[in-house]
C-alpha cells in the first residue's frame, strides 16, 4: 500500500468527547520533543501537577496524568486499590459503572452491584442499604458524571456514606472535571480519575488521576503486588513524585503533556468557577432551543449535566441518518446513544472549548434544518431564536 | 500557582529515545482533532495498520498501536498470552528482560529465567537447555534489541527453538523496529511490541504491536479473562479490527495517531531497507570517531545495534557532568547507563531522524571538546576527521 499524509476535515465536535481542541493547545503540542528526563521537562511536570491540583481542588501530592486514556485511568484506580477477594460496591447507572464492574472482577474481587436506571443519578439510599448488608466491603465506586446518559450523582453524599461504613471511594470524573463543580478535598474523595478530551478540551490520550492520603496508605500496605506493572502507582510515583530526582519508569507522552499543560494554563486563566458558569449558561441556551423544537431531555434538570445533553429522538426519525447529515452538511459531530440508550438518544456535548455561544446557535440551526428536511415531528424555525433569547438575558 | 505556557528548548536527542521528531510529524500532530468514530478517522486507522504491517514485515491482521507507551505494549503481550500457573521462559540480558519477569509474575505465572551478561546477546544454547528442562513451558520471551545495552539477539534462531518445543514467543522490538532488520512473518514471531519514539522518530505515547495466528488462537482460547480490561485484545480488536464498523472501546489518542501516521508515511517514502542501511552507515562513522578518541564499545561488533551505541566512560571522568555540559553547552542529549551499567556507560542513540551525518559529526565534536576540557584521558581532535573519512568513502 502507499498512503499519503493525512489531512483531517475540520469538524465542530459536539459529541461526548473529544471536544474541540483550541489552536493554542494544538500549537503547544507541536513544539519540539525533548527527553522525558530533561530538566526542562521535569519543571513542566511540576507545573502540570500544580495546575491539575487546582482543577481537582485538591492538595493531594499524588496528582498526575496517567500515560494512557481515561479507561486506563479507571483501571489504575482499581488495580491499585482492590486486592483479590475484596468486596467492592459498584454503582451502575450507565455504561461506565458496568466497566467498573469488569475492572473489579478482573482484579479477582467481588462486585456488589447497586443498580439505577440509565439517566437517573445513583440513589444514596440503595448505596446505604448495600453498605449495611455488606459490612465487609472495602470500597465504593461510582460515576460522578455518566458520559453515557448525562446524569450527575451526588458525589459528596456518596463519599460520606462510604466513609461512615469504613469504605474508601473511587470516583469517575471523566466528564465532570472542568465542567461542573468537583471538589476532591472538600468532598473527601479518596481516588479519582478523569479524561483530558472532555471539559478540559485537550487532545485524548492521557488520564488525570488523584489519590488522597487514605488511598495512598492502602496502596502502600497492599498484601499483593499490583497486577499491572504499567499502572502500579508505587512505581509511577518514582517518576512523577516530587523533587528533581526522577526515576525512569516509562517514557512519558512528552508532546501530549505539552498540550495538557497548555489546556491547564487556559483553565487557570479563565478560572475554574468561570468555566463551570460558562458550561451552565450555554446549557441553558441549548436547552431553550431543544425544548422549543419540542424535543425532550432524558435526564431531569435537577441532576442534568450541562456539558452532556441527552436528547430523545423524535418518533420515526432515523437517528444515524441525522448524525450523518450533520456531519456531511455541517461538519458537525454529535454523539449516538450507548448501551441501553443506543438508537434512542443523541448526546450533544457542550464541553470545554466547544461550549460557546456560536456552537449552541449553529448546532440548533443545523439540527432544526436537518430534522425539518426529514419531516420529523418537531416545531421548526424557533430553536435558534429561543437560544438567542437566553444569551440576550 | 500560576504557570505560563511552556516553551521547550530545542534539543538534539541522541539518547536511547525519544529521538528527534521531524517537523513533518509535529505538524501532522497539530492538525484539528476529530472524533475517534469519524469515518475520516477510521480510514486513517486502516492506513496506519497497513503501513505498520509493512514496518513489521507481516501480514498479521492484528497489527496496531496500543494507546499507551512501550511498557504498556509489553504488558499487552503478556496479559493476553499468559494465564495463571503458566511457565514462561524469560531471557534477561539487560533492563527489559527484568521487566518481562515482573510482567510474568504479575500474571500469576512462573518465570524461568535464562540469564546472560549485560551487553551480550541471549545465548540460544541456554534457551535450549531451559526448554529441555521445562518441557511444560508455554512461552519464550526475549528482547530483540536491548535498549539498556545496545546488544542484538538472534530473534530468528530463538523463535525457531521455541517453536521446536511447542512454545509461542513474545519479542521486544522497541529499539529495533525501523532501525535494523526485523521480519515478523519470515521469522515466525508470534507476538511483538515496539515503541514509536525510537527508530520511527514519532512522539512517544503509543506502542505498535502485532499478533500472529498462533497468538490469536491462544488469546481466543484462554481459560481465564485477560486481567486488564484496557489491554484485553479481545475488546481492542472490536475497535481496531477490519471493516467500517468499529465498536467503541476507549477514546483513541487521535492526534498522536496523526503523528504516527506521518512517521509511517516517511518510512514508506524512504523504504525500510534504506532506513536500515542509513542506521548502519551512520553507526560506522560514529564508531570510527569514538574509537579514534580511544573510547570502547560495550557490545561486540558482531551483535551491536547500530542505533544504540553504549560507550564506556574514560577513567576518572564524572559522567553526569559530561552529559550536563553537553546539554547546557550544545543542547545535546545523550543517555546514561541503566541498572547494572549505571555510571559505567553513555548511550548514544542514532535512531530515526536523529541518525544523520550532521548529528554524528556534531556529537563527536561536542564530546571531544567537553572531554578535552575536562582533561579526560582521550585522544583529542581526531574524532570528527575519522568520522568524516567514513562519510567520504
Amino acid at each position: 500500500m502507499t498512503a499519503k499524509s493525512f489531512h483531517p476535515p475540520v469538524r465542530t465536535l459536539m459529541g461526548p468527547g473529544p471536544s474541540d481542541v483550541s489552536p493554542r493547545v494544538l500549537e503547544a503540542m507541536a513544539r519540539p520533543t525533548i527527553g522525558h528526563l530533561d530538566p526542562a521537562f521535569v519543571g513542566m511536570m511540576d507545573d502540570v501537577k500544580g495546575m491539575l491540583q487546582y482543577a481537582f481542588q485538591t492538595k493531594n501530592e499524588l496528582t498526575m496524568p496517567v500515560s494512557a486514556p481515561g479507561s486506563a485511568g479507571m483501571e489504575t484506580c482499581f488495580v491499585n486499590l482492590v486486592e483479590p477477594g475484596d468486596k467492592v460496591i459498584v454503582c451502575q447507572n450507565g455504561v461506565f459503572g458496568g466497566r467498573m464492574k469488569e475492572n473489579v472482577e478482573r482484579c479477582g474481587a467481588t462486585p456488589i452491584m447497586v443498580m439505577d436506571d440509565w439517566g437517573k443519578p445513583v440513589d444514596p439510599n440503595k448505596v446505604e442499604d448495600a453498605l449495611k448488608t455488606h459490612h465487609d466491603a472495602k470500597l465504593v465506586a461510582f460515576v460522578h458524571a455518566e458520559t453515557s446518559t448525562g446524569a450527575q450523582s451526588d458525589a459528596q453524599t456518596l463519599v460520606k456514606l462510604a466513609h461512615d461504613h469504613d469504605c474508601l471511594t473511587i470516583v469517575d470524573a471523566v466528564t465532570s472535571l472542568g465542567g461542573t463543580p468537583l471538589k476532591v478535598d472538600e468532598w473527601e474523595i479518596d481516588a479519582i480519575y478523569s479524561g483530558t478530551q472532555k471539559c478540559l478540551s485537550c487532545v485524548p490520550g492521557i488520564s488525570p488521576v488523584s489519590f488522597g492520603p487514605r488511598a495512598v496508605e492502602r496502596i502502600k500496605n497492599r498484601q499483593s503486588k499490583v497486577q499491572s506493572w504499567f499502572m502500579d502507582m508505587n512505581l509511577v510515583m518514582g517518576y512523577w513524585g516530587g523533587g528533581a530526582k526522577r526515576a525512569y519508569h516509562h517514557t512519558a507522552p512528552i508532546n501530549t503533556l505539552y498540550a495538557f499543560h497548555e489546556s491547564l494554563v487556559m483553565l487557570q486563566e479563565e478560572g475554574l468557577e468561570n468555566a463551570w458558569a460558562r458550561h451552565a449558561h450555554n446549557h441553558q441556551a441549548l436547552k431553550a432551543g431543544v425544548e422549543a423544537m419540542g424535543l425532550q431531555f432524558v435526564v431531569d434538570e435537577a441532576y442534568r449535566l450541562p456539558q452532556l445533553n441527552s436528547v430523545t429522538i423524535p418518533e420515526g426519525v432515523d437517528e444515524a441518518a441525522v448524525r450523518a447529515e450533520l456531519l456531511n452538511r455541517y461538519s458537525l459531530e454529535i454523539g449516538a446513544g450507548l448501551g441501553a440508550l443506543a438508537g434512542k438518544i443523541w448526546r450533544i456535548g457542550l464541553m470545554g472549548s466547544t461550549s460557546n455561544q456560536k456552537n449552541v446557535l449553529n448546532c440548533l440551526g443545523a439540527l432544526d434544518a436537518v430534522l425539518s428536511d426529514m419531516r420529523a415531528p418537531i416545531k421548526s424555525g424557533v430553536a435558534v431564536a429561543a437560544a438567542k433569547a437566553v444569551f440576550a438575558e
